[in-house]
Formats: C-alpha cells, sequence, structure tokens
C-alpha cells in the first residue's frame, strides 16, 4: 500500500484537462492544513498556471480526496495507512493514482512536478521534503523541523542538486523578496519582526503565570496552537531566527529580532550603504505563498491592498529577553549550532504541551527548555546531525529526557 | 575658453595616482553644490574605488579647484566663464584640465567616464546630461528638469543608446531599490512618501498666509531654498510624480503619494500578490547617493544605522488636496503631458521667487501656477517639446507667461 498504485496513470493522463503549455507542475505535501489549503485557494484562482502533481494529507482522507479531484491532481497520498481505504474509495473512478504511508509520502516527494509545496508539519515532512530537495525541484518550504533540526543538511542538499528552497514564513519570505534589492555579500544585517505576542506589555509575573487560554490569543495572526503557544513566548522567533541562519547564510549577529505589534513589515534587509529594504503586506499567508507559487513571476493577489494611511501607524521595540527568555535560549542554540537547535525544538514541543495540557506553568516551558538543552550537553548530544534519521534520533532522545527531566522535578511545573 | 585644452592632457595622465584596476572612472557635473559635495565625500571615502575624469561647478572656482585636486581630476569645469582664468591660475602646475562654458559642460559630460553624477540644478543641466546620456553612460540623475522638462525625450534617448539612469532623489531611488524584488510587469502601484512639509497640520487658512520664514523649516531634509519652498506647497512631490512618471515607465493612475511625517520609509512598490516593498533609510543624501555610486554593487556608508525601535513609531496619512492643491495641479499635469510638466515647472519657479521676495502669498504660488498652465493652453504652448531647445524654449516662454499674469494682477498676489 505504500507504493504509488500504476493502474490509474493512464485514467489520469487521458482526464488530464488543465492546459499543459507553459503552466507550472506543482506537488503539495500536506495540501490539507492551513498552509496547505491557501496554496490550494491560490491554485484554484489561477487554473491555467498550473497542472498538479501529487497532493498528500495527514489523516483527513475525505479532505485530501475532494482536494485532489478539485485540483485535477495525478495522484493523492495519506500519510495515515489506515485511511487508505476510504481515500481509495473516494477516487475511485475519477483516474487519480492513490497511495499512503511514509515510502508514498517520498514517492509523491519524487514525482516529476517543478514545484513542490513542503507543507508537512512536524518531524514526520524531514523526508519527504528532502526527496524533493534532493531531485532539484524548486521547494517552498513551510516545513519549520527541515531548517530547525536539520539546517546545514538541508541547505548543504539543496546546493549539491541545485534545489532552489523558496521561505513561506511571512517574516523568512519578506527577507528573500527585500534581498533582490542587492547582492547578498553587501548585506549587513537582517531583521526578523516579530508581533510580540499577547504578553508583549504583560509584567514578568503576570506573564509566567499566564493560562493557555490566554496565550492562545495571538493578536494578528490565525494559526495553530503550537505555533500560537510559541508566539506568545516568542520561541517562534527563536525558531526564525535558526531557520534565517540557514536559509540566508547568515552569521548569528547578522540576525536580529524587532517587535513591531501590527505585523505589517514582516523583514527587512539592512545593506552595507546604510539602506534598508523591507517587505510589508497584510497578515495573510496567501501573500508569502503566492509569492513562492509564481516565483520569480507574481500572481495576482486575492488579499486586499496595504493601505498605510488607514492603519494611520507602525510602531517597533526591542525584544525583552527578561521576560521572555525563549528568545535568548534559541539565539544561545542558534551560536551553538550542532545539535542544540534540535534539543531545543524538540524539549520546546514538549513543553508546550504539558503547558496546554495545565501540568506545566506558561514560565515553565522555556525553563524546561533551558534543562533540557543542559541535559543534553552533559550527555553528550549536541553534535551535528549527519542525516534525516540521526536528527530524527537526537529529537526523539530530547523528547525523552524532557519528559524524564519534568517526572524527576527537575524543572518546577508550577 | 569653452573648449577643453588639450596642453594638460600628457600631464594628467602622468600625475594620475589612483590604482585603474576594476576602478571605476566617474564625472561629478555639479561638482560644489549638496548633492555633488556628498558625492565627492564618499569618493573620497573609497578613494580605491572610483577614479575621477571630470568635476564641474557652476561659479565657485576656489571650491572647484579644491575638489578637482582632493580628487585627482583629469579635468576641472567651470560653467561661469568669468571665473575661468581663477580657476586657471588655482590649478596650475596641477596637471588638472581646465576649461568653462557650456560647451566645456558638455565636453566634460562627454569625457570617457563609466558613470555620471548628473547635479548641475536647473535648466543648465538639461544639454550637459543629455550628452553623458546620448554615450550611453550609467547616469546618476540629480537634476530634476531633466525629467519635469524633456522626460519622455531623455528616457526615449536612454533607451536608444543603452544608458542606464539611476536615480539619486531618495524617494525615486527607493522606488529603484525596491524595484529589484521582482519584474516590473508585476508592479500594481508605486508610493512616493511626502514628509508634508512644515505646514502637515495647519489649517486651511494659516497655511494662505504662510510667511517665506514659515515655510523654509523643513521637518526632515535639510536642502535649498526653492525645494524647501517646494516640500511646504507639495510641489516637490508633485514634480516627482512626474519624473516617476518618465523613469520607471508608470502610468498617472499608478503613482500615489503617501504623507509620512518621519521620512524614514522613502518609497514603496506594490506587486499585484499583495506584496509591498519598500526602503527605509535615515534622511541623508549619501544614502541613495551611495546606492547609485556602487550600482549594482554597494558601498559602506558613512551614515549611522537604521535604528527603528529608537524611532519607535512611522506614521502615515493621506494629502490633502485642499490644503495643498499645487500636489493636485502636478498630477493633472502629469496627466496632461505634453509641455504641461514644463510650464508647472517653470510657473512654480517664478512663483516661488514672488514669495520670496514679498510679491506672493503662499497661497498665491499654486495660483499662479495654476493660472500660468491655463494661459499657456489657451496660447497653445503645450505640445511635447521634440527637443532639449524646444523644452528651453517653453521654460523661458512660461516664464515671461508668469510674470506677465503677475503685473497684469491676473493672479491675486495677497
Amino acid at each position: 500500500m505504500s507504493a504509488i498504485s500504476a493502474g490509474g496513470l493512464a485514467a489520469t493522463r487521458l482526464s488530464a484537462s488543465q492546459p499543459q503549455a507553459k503552466a507550472r507542475s506543482v506537488s503539495i505535501l500536506g495540501a490539507t492544513g492551513s498552509i496547505g489549503s491557501s496554496t490550494v485557494d491560490l491554485i484554484k484562482r489561477s487554473p491555467d498556471r498550473f497542472r498538479v502533481e501529487a497532493v498528500t494529507a495527514n489523516s483527513n482522507a475525505a479532505a485530501l480526496a475532494m482536494v485532489a479531484r478539485e485540483l485535477g491532481a495525478r495522484v493523492a497520498v495519506l500519510a495515515d495507512e489506515s485511511g487508505y481505504a476510504e481515500l481509495k474509495a473516494a477516487l475511485a473512478g475519477s483516474g487519480i493514482e492513490t497511495a499512503a504511508g511514509e515510502a508514498g509520502l517520498i514517492e509523491a516527494a519524487q514525482r516529476p512536478a517543478d514545484w513542490v509545496m513542503a507543507a508537512i508539519a512536524g518531524a514526520v515532512g524531514l523526508k519527504p521534503t528532502l526527496a524533493a530537495i534532493e531531485r532539484g525541484a524548486t521547494v517552498a518550504l513551510a516545513n519549520k523541523e527541515c531548517l530547525v533540526c536539520a539546517g546545514s543538511l538541508f541547505m548543504r542538499r539543496a546546493k549539491a542538486s541545485g534545489a532552489a528552497v523558496l521561505p513561506v514564513d511571512s517574516e523568512h519570505n519578506a527577507v528573500f523578496q527585500a534581498l533582490g534589492a542587492g547582492r547578498r555579500e553587501d548585506v549587513s544585517r537582517v531583521i526578523l519582526t516579530a508581533s510580540g505576542g499577547p504578553f508583549r506589555t504583560w509584567t514578568l509575573d503576570a506573564i509566567k503565570a499566564a493560562t493557555p487560554e490566554q496565550a492562545l490569543k495571538h493578536p494578528n495572526w490565525s494559526m495553530g496552537p503550537k505555533v500560537t503557544i510559541d508566539s506568545a513566548t516568542l520561541m517562534n522567533k527563536g525558531l526564525e531566527l535558526i531557520e534565517a541562519h540557514h536559509l540566508f547564510g547568515l552569521a548569528p549577529d547578522e540576525i536580529e529580532v524587532l517587535v513591531h505589534p501590527q505585523s505589517v513589515v514582516h523583514g527587512l534587509v539592512e545593506f552595507r550603504d546604510g539602506s534598508v529594504v523591507a517587505q510589508l503586506g497584510p497578515a495573510d499567508m496567501r501573500v508569502p505563498i503566492a509569492h513562492c507559487l509564481a516565483y520569480p513571476e507574481r500572481l495576482d493577489g486575492p488579499v486586499p491592498r496595504l493601505d498605510l494611511a488607514a492603519l494611520r501607524e507602525l510602531t517597533f521595540e526591542n525584544p525583552d529577553l527578561t521576560r521572555f527568555p525563549a528568545l535568548g535560549l534559541a539565539r544561545q542554540a542558534m551560536i551553538a549550532g550542532g545539535a542544540a537547535p534540535t534539543v531545543l525544538n524538540a524539549a520546546d514541543e514538549v513543553a508546550v504541551a504539558e503547558f496546554m495540557a495545565g501540568r506545566l506553568s506558561f514560565a515553565g516551558i522555556a525553563a524546561l527548555v533551558e534543562a533540557t538543552l543542559e541535559a543534553a550537553g552533559k550527555r553528550g548530544l549536541l553534535a551535528e546531525p549527519l542525516s534525516v534519521e540521526a536528527a530524527l534520533a537526537v529529537d526523539h532522545t530530547a523528547r525523552g529526557l524532557a519528559r524524564e527531566l519534568l517526572l524527576n522535578n527537575a524543572v518546577k511545573a508550577f
């Protein structure tokens, strides 16, 4: 079941109704999540410009089948093998091939699409994304773990295969666009903006005691719970520092974070002559996704025009590392390199889950991450992972370590 | 005296001490004015990167001689022939060639420099700048009249010769940099920012009665009196609309003005996918000049880094055409095309001079420009000037027309 069944191929070819001339062939790994759905939305608005090769989803067979039919995809792959029968039934007679499981995801990534949206969330996205990169595709990268857990490896492989990596994240996409104004060697500094999250104006004591309900109220972006909590601790911005470090080949001291509560300016690039080039836009992920989809061309965007006069003011402040220690921890992990970012990310996932379950205070999130990094260092776990398997092993070990520290009360839960 | 004397050529070659390898050969037309002095300052900071061919000035022979010696220029040309003896004496024994007069300026522009700063102010800058453009040089354009009075002609000639035109003005330079983030055909809108000038928050009645002293207090930029008064009326931004129209080949409805009192964001480009790319920087002309000097590379800039957190806020508002009618007049002239912008500019020069002399109210500036445009239309003077001579003739006629309107009390002076 893990290999793509060849039976439907002829039928797929016959049923293909999209114009082929000059259309970009695309695959969407993670087509039913938030980024995937926005990608699907944009493709449906410009059907002549795209031909869809593969679409994948984690477990929602019905949603995947619908997306595959809507886009006229050639193959649909479900990560969760238990839903395969449902997917197959839902696509019966459509001519769309089906598959399931990890091998199916990797095969989907290997299908000959010029452009691949890598939007599978979490560590399970590493291997399929790497498969797309290794065949030299243009990869729109929305999976955070590829760069955080195995950034050096991914960028090395991309360089070797000639794959173009386009950042989907609004901050990195902004920097990527701004970099177009000059040469890489003339960049003196890159600045990622942060909304500051729901606790930007709170006191340290109030933040320490914040509840999951309070932490889930993000001022500007509508996102999943994990990333929303990470925005409240600023760990999200810390992980983005690490991503920028790898994506753009920047030294740690060339990357800064600037708090900008309105989330209109997404990222800035300073050149050595003093010019600063920035990308601005509404807080709508379809803007950076559209940029990646058409790059180096552009699509007509469905979002309202930015109206700065209506917004009236944009404000900026430096991040406060005392109230938001997670940002400092992430910077330390970026500087340390090796597996430190992998451990940071794994410990943070455990910590956020514990916080959401009411078993850890908000202050405990950063405390657990810090303790896990320290314990991992003592156990000699921070060497550079040289393969995806090695990165996944560090991730697994670090999660165990974090849980162990909690069980042993090595970190104060409240 | 108007032709460059050939006698000094051998001596110049012998005395040339700059490294020649990979250095960019540059000429500075208008080397002792504000833009020229900043250009000289930047070249002196990176002496290995530049070899100076020609420098010119209007009438200050002593200042020109000093600049020519400092930069090791090959030739120095004074526009005002009456100062030629002084220039020649000041450069005696230096090996630097000298010349004077209009023909000398044109010959300076024709000397084989890869890059030319066109910073001669006023209509007298038209012919030398055109000479540099016609030989296909890269021209950093700081002269407003080239685009305002003969924009179609200049851009046509630049296209024919392959000359690159780099905008020096901070707003257009910002747009030029931001355009690097995409393809020209994907641009949906260009926005030039305006400080709003000293009367941004004043009532219409207070503005109408403003004195020259009040109008000369520009909040952010230190500039000459004419452009400072034009900033107070917003005519300066109107002339920049016309320049942007020609420089970037934009339709009138693709160019907007946004009031931004802090003058940190200088210009913005909106792409059709909703992304807006902007250039920001301190209000220091050395930033855009450095960009032009090194383009497509960059120079180390001597200006302090932009610190958005220290600035705290950037604000934006739409321009008010009721209180600032000059901006609306300029937009009408841009839409009308032909010689309308030439007439607008000539009438504005007369009006500002009359205002500075206390013979015209602040409100009278826009009123005189409007009346002159109307009179020029009635006399059939608004056809496209097809040569620099024709543009200069329209300019001359329009100035006479404006003075005539004032003498005949056709425009209320107070």
